[in-house]
């Protein structure tokens, strides 16, 4: 249809029809849904009459072709308008395929297998009947307390960005009406979730507009930019407002100053959470900052389908408001071909064949191998020898449980377990496997059983991690170390003097002491989805080349937290010369630097690092620089090395931070070869925001900063004349 | 003089003579000076040329009457125009008599002795030379990891300013020209030192304006209310730009909107340190960033006085902003009478008579007793029975190390030991005691001996803590709770089935888990200063009964950091019956609530609280509400109560928190004693910054809460019409 067309369908619409279209709520709301169209549930639970949920605009969470389709049929039967249902999601990371969890993604820097994953994801979704994905989730994240940083690509404003715009491409593809195996994507949580206080779920958000603009907006630009159908609001205030009815946040920043004109819609009962919050007495006023902020859909509280007719009719919000709201709502549901084909992709036939297809899986498998991160390989305890006696030990050696919190479809039973592959990828009888612990706690007869198979190898392979309830949304923890029974394991192997190479499973940066100094080897696979016991195989026996990079640094402690690479200098900062002074930028009792830096991660090749060369000492902003290094594998197998690009803004107007990542290049090189990584360094790549707010950049000195991770870099200077 | 005449002056002085006058140095540089005026020092180090020495306006860190006679006198030789140096110091909680901390002071919550104690220091240091003391410090703090929490009266905007004012009119009295054994008082550090991320010194400052605004200003603003003569920069970040180049900060809210017209000053080198920031290139461009900034008075580095004269020149800088600058200091000495009499109350025989007299001390020791906080006291283990035997056991036992971290002039050797005090007070041979440790390291031999010391007694007294060097500038931790080694000890005596009242000296809130539950008494003594000794064995034997209430939470551990009692509420608050939802705000692995919450503290009698009574069900802004309580006092000794009120707003345009302190009224109460509190409650009390940043209150419903700390108490609401 063509917009008049839409608007005229809203004009048909009865004031309590719009309003309802701007209601979602979970399948169960339409349990016992018969061919006579007959909807019930628990309508009155919440205060919703019968004739709102048969008009109601969206349905989350529900999946399966058959079930979809049965649904909307019976809807469409009672729709006076004949206005079709559009079904909603958390496809986070996959479907029923699923992909290693976001936090692993953001470290294969591979931006491609990312939106190859979206798509997958999308195709799955499609095919059972899904339209929409409420992801990505593209919230800068700097506290590891946080549950929910498993599901963001880390703490870079840029990397988080290029993730951001890669999936909705891989979601939404080229063609959302024409595409019918795509899904429209919903970019969350706007604004500034991932800044929760103490790294607490749903805490407060503080921060300056500055902060604000520079590090935490940028990633939900960058999916606007790249044309994401939706956004959902954040649980969290922002500036003192809850973003729900954050009217200078949504009408302000979102819609005016970006331009959104797609559905926005509140999360799970963030809208009536405003009255816990203390920024609305009750539902009806909860109804109205909402709309006013320009929330067009709320989620699973009745405040706006109860509300909104009465505010419209007292004058209090126009009626222009939920008018444009319905519009949008109805432009997504044409663009996804509803008006035409209502059950769009969904087909219970090619659904069998699609998802979790052995195509999907292998894509799973290789992201997953291509996230793992390999934080220490001392003697080169990794890869495996083809024939050693390998202990495999730990709770994670025989786990299902490494699909990652919040893989609703996804199905632990499914996974690919290490010992599994493990044992199939080894010569039999080499690899012995013990429990060791249990994720939390431990028995004298684990550890007896655990050194018996221990004394027996030649190397362990020390499967740890926490498991998927330690982290994900309400996953946060106050303890950021591995429970003590997996400690007190570690420990117990340490004493066979046995190589140890230790595996972890989880969804967090951790403080990874008592597992580093007593391991040889340290390889972070994270929660690595349905293939992950063959990826981390592939990874253990030297199949695949560890390529992972850290998007998150690991702190030395929960009590340096936070620690992200992208700081300030200080006006104290410490240096080689200074660290027995007091009075530097410094804790008494630990170092500054992480653990592990942003960007850090090892490989079973080594690569030499040539000089940089920068093309010009001067840039303007008609002239980029230059910038080239020359890296060579001189080890002895294949391997992929990501070169990364800082910049640091020596003086500016505003303070800038020690090192911003700009660009990087992977680089796939065979023993022996060499290549040159070039990157192109424009001025606009110098802008920030000003005291004013102003994005623009400042004429100066700068510094070049390339290499293998953040810390470890050359640098080179010139000025932006 | 009256101002023409200061005018008149500061047109006499050459553009040399002006911006020397706006330099403050260390008495080092001076060091040599004699009879004949001749100055040398470390001139050249910094790149200062011996005239600006000459010229320059102030002398930081000198006291002693005699040595600042002598160096005035000098001075004044070569003073071409005959303006004397003001002579300034740290002086944080006393000059030779140490009080408590501050933040032990808060604890007191007794404005009356923090301000006497003020004015000791005031007294001490005047007779001393000193015309000038950089405090009182008012930074708002909530993170314990910072070491300069100690320096601060605490977490409460409310409390923080009420100190503020009490201390400025302590150190200055009514009228500075005339009371010359008064100093002038300098706030700092403005703005927002205390929110250092990570509670490391010198770290980044990131908020919200109105974060800024409503929580951290309020106490510096308290301090001008009070009239303070002088501002200090602070050396983080505030937006992005460094405090002591920040023109937003300082000329727009400290003089344009608060009106400060007295003298602002940096903090130690706080402007050269803009260029480490990354805010300016080079120490010209850090003087131009700070004197548009309006910092009129630059210590320690010499870019004002290098640079200045180029930048007038050149015309970058109005010589107007050098004048106003110059005017404003010489307005200072005027005030303060030097240019009348440049020594003022310096007084080589008086300061011997003045300086750590008794009269002082028992002050200190009045204010230490009433400081200390009673957090645990199970079974009446406190106060000591008069005839039990005493183990007295650990690292303070015999510790001067008690007077706390920057108290420049104090004299640990002048401590009153809390071993002596106590053998002095108990009858003769009760006391015995034992090292038990240090305060990092333990030796089987010293738990041998503690041990055999704890068998022989009836009741163990433990004096546990963290030395002074573990807080202060620069005295971050990242780990919060006692060094191991104490641990030990405390697990050590433990075993012994005795009563242990464990009492703490240290300058932060701890993390006190393994102290907590293995005490049947906890006392928090901070660094109680000169006479700490004297007055907690006062309270240890009951002389005084405690009253002390923390004025900053106490975590449950680091990973909990930060938590403050004025939080807000969240959208999705735990609540009793919500504990097992996972998507409640909260951890997985720790409460949300602190070990101790501010407001707290114990006494040795039991006070009964009534019913809260509120005068009216509604408050207009014309008519107040009456707040009454009755309190008893059904214990067997006298003690004093501290009633709080708290008000919370249940909703605003913009989140309030849960709870705010308002107000709160001590009584003391014999046993058997009742009294009524009474609170009067204006429309003023609950106004806050909206979302324009206007200051105003929001109609609708409110909550009153009255009780004995932040987490016990009644409510009653109340609706603003």
């Amino acid at each position: 249809m063509n917009n008049q067309q839409l608007m005229d369908l809203v004009n048909q619409m009865t004031l309590e029809e719009k309003v309802a279209q701007l209601l979602q709520l979970t399948a169960n709301f339409y349990e016992g849904t018969d061919a006579q169209g007959q909807i019930t549930g628990p309508m009155e639970e919440m205060g919703i009459t019968e004739q709102s949920v048969h008009a109601s605009g969206s349905i989350l969470g529900l999946s399966g072709a058959q079930a979809i389709m049965d649904v909307q049929q019976a809807y469409l039967k009672t729709s006076r308008l004949g206005i079709p249902l559009l079904f909603m999601a958390d496809v986070v990371h996959g479907f029923k395929t699923i992909f290693p969890i976001p936090l692993a993604i953001g470290c294969s820097w591979d931006l491609e297998l990312a939106e190859k994953s979206a798509e997958i994801s999308a195709r799955e979704s499609a095919v059972s009947g899904l339209h929409v994905t409420f992801a990505p989730m593209v919230d800068l994240v700097r506290d590891p307390r946080w549950g929910r940083v498993m599901e963001t690509t880390g703490e870079d404003p840029y990397l988080n960005s290029l993730f951001a715009a890669a999936f909705v491409r891989g979601y939404q593809g080229d063609n959302l009406t024409e595409e019918v195996d795509r899904l429209a994507a919903c970019v969350k949580h706007f604004a500034a979730y991932g800044a929760a206080e103490g790294g607490r779920d749903y805490n407060t958000v503080d921060m300056s507009e500055r902060q604000l603009r520079e590090y935490y907006l940028p990633a939900y630009k960058a999916a606007l930019d790249a044309g994401v159908e939706m956004v959902m609001t954040s649980f969290n205030t922002v500036d003192g407002i809850p973003a729900s009815g954050n009217e200078k946040l949504m009408r302000g920043i979102l819609r005016d100053e970006w331009g959104f004109d797609g559905v926005l819609i509140s999360d799970w009962a963030s809208i009536r959470e405003m009255i816990a919050h203390g920024a609305a007495e009750d539902d009806r006023e909860a109804a109205y900052r909402a709309i006013r902020a320009g929330v067009d859909m709320e989620m699973m509280t009745p405040c706006y389908v109860n509300h909104l007719p009465d505010l419209i009719q007292k004058g209090e919000v126009e009626e222009r408001l939920v008018d444009e709201a319905v519009l949008r709502i109805l432009q997504l549901k044409d663009k996804l071909g509803l008006f035409d084909n209502p059950f769009r992709a969904a087909d219970p036939v090619r659904e069998r064949d699609i998802v979790f297809s052995k195509e999907h899986r292998e894509v799973s498998r290789e992201l997953a191998a291509k996230s793992a991160v390999l934080l220490k390989n001392e003697e080169q305890v990794l890869p495996l020898q083809p024939n050693a006696k390998v202990a495999l030990i730990g709770p994670f050696a025989q786990s299902e449980d490494i699909l990652g919190w919040w893989s609703c479809e996804g199905v632990k039973a499914d996974a690919v377990k290490l010992g599994t592959a493990l044992q199939e990828r080894l010569p039999q009888g080499t690899v012995r496997t013990a429990q060791g612990s249990d994720v939390h706690t431990i028995t004298e007869k684990q550890i007896a059983t655990a050194l018996e198979v221990a004394y027996q190898s030649d190397v362990i392979v020390l499967a740890l991690g926490e498991d998927s309830e330690m982290s994900g949304e309400g996953g946060s923890r106050t303890d950021i170390r591995l429970p003590e029974a997996q400690l007190q394991l570690v420990q117990a192997l340490k004493a066979t003097g046995k190589p140890i190479a230790s595996v972890i499973f989880n969804g967090r940066p951790l403080d990874l002491h008592g597992v580093v100094q007593e391991s040889h080897a340290v390889l972070e696979a994270w929660f690595p989805g349905s293939e992950g016991g063959a990826a981390i195989a592939d990874v253990l026996t030297g199949a695949v080349n560890p390529s992972g990079r850290l998007t998150m640094s690991f702190p030395q402690s929960v009590g340096q937290v936070p620690v992200y690479y992208n700081h300030f200098n200080t006006g104290r900062p410490i240096n080689p010369d200074n660290t027995e002074n007091r009075y530097v930028s410094k804790y008494l009792d630990s170092v500054n630097e992480p653990l592990f830096p942003f960007g850090y991660g090892l490989s079973y090749t080594v690569f030499d690092y040539g000089d940089v060369e920068v093309s010009a000492v001067e840039m303007t902003a008609n002239s980029p620089l230059t910038v080239r290094i020359r890296v060579t594998n001189t080890g002895d197998r294949h391997g992929v090395e990501t070169v990364q690009l800082y910049v640091r803004d020596v003086s500016g107007e505003v303070v800038r931070p020690m090192r911003e990542l700009k660009d990087y290049v992977k680089l796939s090189l065979a023993p022996g070869e060499s290549e040159t990584a070039t990157f192109t360094l424009t001025e606009t790549q110098l802008r920030y925001h000003h005291a004013d707010l102003g994005y623009r950049s400042d004429r100066g000195e700068f510094i070049i900063m390339v290499g293998p991770n953040s810390r470890d870099t050359q640098s080179r200077t010139f000025k932006l004349v």
